[in-house]
């Protein structure tokens, strides 16, 4: 089994794509989470451990600004973070209140968070964004969590854009959105990975030479030849 | 504070509508399950306390026939019911798989389960309908759970129809659906409940003698002493 | 131009789906109100005046149950209703609040309102089927109106199932659901409704008798040849 | 392989509950037509070979009245539908127009089809009711098809409910709805259903005496033993 | 009362998240325009006086090119706009025809209006940025009004966003989106916002230097006082 | 009839907002692609004959990686289209797969393809930037078009976007989004479609010149004067 800095730097070159590709073969049809982008154009690729945090509806005798003191709060939620985690939110398709503005961002920033990904959205946009924690989400709604959230715990498995989250699963996201890897395929994903990454960097560099895509992509025994000859001759 | 027992003989003769009416004027507007509706036409009204059941979008990895067996089963959660509970499954808004069928149902109405709730779906409709377990939901699938939804436990705070019920808080379901009433307030609407129906009952009778809604409903001074009058004559 | 109880007599003996088709022929295509359908099973062919009601969403500081007793309320509505009408409420897709109970309904109904036709959902089902006022609509929802909308205004143009509708406009409903026969195309559609009914109603007894589709429907000249002679034939 | 005969004997007595979780364990999640229900209840289920139709949205140059008389109409794919079989109508999720009406489904019913199957809605509830033609739809709409569809063909691949049908597959609809077996899995399910049907009524039956599910459903070692024996001992 | 002047002045440095939660406090939770973001991104903050406008669903015998000549018309509406106006079209959901391209906008722009604000879509995306009207809205797309929408009215009671909006309320438009003030509630907001700005830029400040967010946000006694001196020293 | 090279070169200069009032104007409502927009802002208006691909949901049994290589392959549709034409797939509401990455984008920029639009999603979003491939999409989503899609067949008529495209039609792409002149309406368009263009800009100079709205858009007789006057004068 490889090490967590070993995922996250194989990783970080693998595209979700890819890795839904490879999770595709193994069986695993539902991993993609629906509906989260990234909030800034450009993002890095980030790799990382999910610690969850689970939301329910709003209901007005709890969610209230005072429940942002309880010992159950998304503050002490935020206390405990490991650095390197990626916090993945499940917020059970709401969309009119922002989880978290830019005082929780920038203190997950401080605390080392690689990322926040979420199917619901943030609030203060402006602020969430000079925080510089890498953010994917659906967007931004000003109201605070309260008027449409109850929070309820953290690290326990989540639903998270129509897919089932457990902490410690390895999470993924990129330019196309984020990716869940359960932890027991993750050696096999990092073993895949990085291969594929470059046979379809050879197939695409065969498609800039004007070559047509039956028997290139996927590759029939031909074009195997050909990559693998390639591939020697990169080494020789 | 009313006794379980008193609470289910009240409440039985309190409408959902008034109940939701009842709590709106404390400041609650988020207690009614979205979406959820009697199985059978004519379902009496039930009332008690949410026993809750948390479902989070299928993974192929976990949600497979096995897991049936798992010790965090739903056959496990089923054993754990109380008699006179009302069962409260969340499922995320997935509508493709039916969390229980014959069954499961049959089971439940053997373990004295009052009624089950849920914003998803049964399986097998001429099964459930068999075991005369008495069912709000928002219609059949013939999908095995495992096909869209992972369990995950009971017991728990779950969102149900975009509200949050957590163990313990009292569900009354009639035909407009089914409502959550929170333990805090269970006592103000036990003691509010029946004097209204029976003031809106009397509005009724005034709409059939034919007099016009204004000043009748929300009732005006000279109404309220009228009301007034009629219960004193009543109980002389 | 036919008066209003010829309009009524006539309309009675034609169709929803005859009614759509006039509509389309001569450019109408979207008069059909998306998503109301009969509250009971069985309930009769309605026609009358649109006698409309607005609604917007909610907003606490305005819609609450004092409200209720407001000279732009709904109960002044009501009273405004002439006998033979067909409430139309527009309800802005909110279907977490019921518009009307069983003392609303009943009210109508004593004034003679012909039906309650909405894209929102009534509240306190057993009650609204009890005051005996046909209603179209999308369902049950315990909570009051004010839980979700503010009632605007009466007899004001008003969007209802994705369709424009003005006070006085022609609403028929049947056990598909509701249309609207703009004012200037009524003449036209109780001119054309009741011969399209009597051609179909002779085209489904073709069926029973075994000709096949082609030629019959629509029908071809040797097809209106013989609905011709049959009409001779039943006259003489 | 069976019979077209022996496979609708067979699958008559088998429920799509056990249909899908038989084709879930071959490794298909994705065979449940989506938001299909009978349009009657208390239909019996139907077993069929898919006849398929493809319908586009509206192009207001294409789908007219008179388009009807087409050789490429719903009417000359009516006709084409051998008896036995299943019609299924895929619409993209247009409900706002009634594919078929009375005389459609009245001549579909004399040409002996088994069942009109669609994601869309019909039109005429009264008349279609009165065809005696079993459908199963998402319920009714007045206008005529060509106000919202514009069909393409018979006989084609298609989209229903969220799932690929090909002409010829299998099609088995009852009071949850409808679902899909594709060719090459019909034998293993004719093979596995029956006894999956009768191992299920035992459980059941050993529920109503009070037996609690662990163990149970699905059965252990010791369960399977008895069912054995009960086998054997109804054999003998 | 603040004036018109003071109220744009200060609002225009409080952000829509400040200004929810103050709103949330005072029992207002349904005061954010649901799917509306600016668009083109940078957009300053705008603050003023929503002059309504109100749509209803096309109706093809009304939404004509004709139309736009009428008295009723949306022309008729922009040369009533006062400056500084902030113009809110509420348009039912309908996001098939953009309600205003660039001539309507340039015209706005012309009359001074300071933003359009809209739950539905503009069209000639290229033409309404070339304009420099501030505009937020879902999107883009090119059909006119009249494909879509009829035009109503304007300065009456709309809907936009799931929100109630009056003419004369007070918009607050940002980076997040839009929110309402009713009229009502503006002196609180005015009055509490600028200092939770001040307080929240104070925490955001102290989370830049490392603090733990449990007892500072929201503030505990401590750090109230902590915040209290700062104040003070900086104000000495 | 105007050749293909005058269509391109008349209407890459005719915004989708024209085409789609002038198609109104001859009674087509239905012609713009709902949900789909230019992937990377500032993209050029591009105009093409629809090269049409028909996807419906998957099926586990077909939708595999092995069904990249059979004759009816996504790949074999990219090596049949021709230069300058529009790809325009129809996904059926899929958005949860990605229909194509960097490799058959890259392909189908070779082989000269205009542009892709399609109501479905994109994978490796940074793949098909670098492509270059002008691409109309709803977004991006990473897992295989096989997760969620079966792909059927090309130049086949399709619904995409809620519209009805057959192979042939002409479809104009730009910042608005995309839409289809039916082929037998591609002559008006072209002829009507420069002058509409002149007349708007014109209306626009004049608004930027301070004249307000009513008379001047529409232009009534005395506008349309001055416009000639302006027009001849310009020629002169």
């Amino acid at each position: 089994m490889p090490t967590d800095a070993e995922i996250v730097a194989t990783l970080s070159e693998v595209t979700t794509a890819t890795i839904t590709t490879i999770l595709l073969k193994k069986g695993l049809r539902n991993v993609w989470l629906r509906g989260t982008a990234p909030l800034k154009p450009g993002q890095p690729r980030l790799v990382g451990r999910a610690f969850t945090l689970r939301f329910v509806p709003a209901r007005e005798d709890l969610a209230t600004p005072e429940s942002w003191s309880s010992p159950k709060s998304t503050r002490a939620a935020i206390e405990a973070m490991p650095e390197g985690c990626i916090a993945v939110a499940g917020t059970m398709g709401v969309t009119d209140a922002g989880i978290f503005g830019d005082i929780l961002c920038g203190r997950m920033k401080k605390k080392g968070v690689a990322a926040l990904v979420t199917d619901g959205v943030v609030r203060d946009l402006a602020g969430v964004l000079a925080s510089a924690l890498p953010v994917w989400c659906r967007g931004a709604a000003a109201p605070p969590s309260v008027a449409g959230l109850t929070f309820v715990n953290w690290q326990e498995p989540i639903g998270c854009g129509g897919v089932a989250v457990f902490p410690g699963d390895i999470i993924v996201a990129d330019g196309d959105g984020a990716v869940v890897i359960p932890t027991a395929l993750v050696e096999d994903v990092v073993k895949l990975g990085p291969e594929q990454e470059r046979l379809e960097a050879w197939i695409m560099s065969e498609v800039e030479a004007g070559k047509p895509l039956p028997g290139l992509y996927p590759p029939n025994e031909e074009t195997k030849s050909r990559y693998e000859a390639f591939k020697s001759g990169k080494r020789s």
